[in-house]
């Protein structure tokens, strides 16, 4: 018994990661109760993105100037190079303001069972771009899973002849990681990759 | 490193119920991948219910037409109404299909702390609606609450006078419910409602 234009609206909002049918049917209420200080602003917000968020050219992040923000500063370091496998992650490093160079977003990663092939992935602009000769080094920060290493492993193998150095994040104990509650695969992982202290 | 426009978004999207500021980043995420499919029809969606979704003079249900749907509804009882404290309680009621008659939304719960009193409530209409002699019983339909409880009590106080039939929903056991692991008041409350068998 409710209106049609709001079941649209609770379906739209279903799609959302992190909600689900119950949470946006609350969601799509909240918005209706507070029309002038949710629901209007959220609309223009979200035309506002709609209108002037584009893809970056160069490295694929999303920004309303072209090319992006990190692209575009002159401050940021023009020898390192961050590959990632989504803007999600590109954010994620920016979040720690531990890495200071630029990025360059593959858009995915290779997976043989989704049918994402090498193609599909901005893997030859990113050879370009490592051919270019501005990098002294091209960092991967791609997730700890299969389909991360077989990407890992053809962009290393596209890059070869390039000559440049080519590293990856490490794998190991997280911050505050009880050994107890770690999985053996990372815990293992962290072992054979011990740093050597004195 | 995130631009204006997105982080608006993310800050207003973070005000929905059920998202944080982590889901809320990842939504707005997926809106900005997703434009085509899900970005341009939220904001449609959204700009159509802005429009058109009114609050019903009668019950104050939201819907786009005037009055509501239910209320217009000419196929629904007439003779019973069922109070509920907001109009997510009467969609979880409709949801049921259990109920056929008509509704009136109070708008929330008499709240010394909130400092909501009965002029901030619908109950001068329903004392209305009551006296109109259109209907033979009214049910509350109000959550198992202290402030409810309240309500409940100064409704049936203001209502008295024109004599009409007013009952409230049952307290117990919810169905599939463990009595291992539910709390002690609603056991209590189970118990004190038993029901005659033979």
């Amino acid at each position: 018994m409710v209106g049609p234009e709001i079941e649209r609206l609770i379906a739209l909002l279903a799609r959302l990661p992190g909600l689900g049918p119950r949470s946006a049917r609350r969601a799509a209420l909240a918005l209706v109760e507070r029309k002038d200080s949710l629901l209007d602003p959220l609309v223009r917000a979200l035309a506002q993105v709609a209108h002037t968020v584009k893809t970056c050219p160069i490295c694929g992040n999303f920004d309303s100037c072209e090319p992006c923000a990190i692209c575009a500063d002159p401050t940021r370091d023009e020898s390192q190079l961050c590959v990632v496998a989504d803007v999600g992650s590109l954010w994620a490093m920016e979040r720690t303001g531990a890495f200071k160079g630029r990025y360059h977003v593959l858009g995915g990663l290779l997976s043989a069972l989704d049918g994402i092939g090498p193609d599909d992935l901005a893997i030859e602009s990113l050879r370009a771009r490592a051919a270019s000769g501005r990098f002294s080094e091209i960092i991967l920060a791609l997730p700890a899973t299969v389909e991360a290493q077989t990407t890992a492993h053809f962009v290393q193998d596209r890059l070869a002849a390039t000559g440049i150095r080519l590293s990856a994040l490490a794998q190991g104990v997280p911050v505050g990681g009880e050994l107890d509650y770690l999985d053996d695969g990372t815990l293992s992982a962290a072992l054979k990759a011990r740093r050597t202290l004195s």
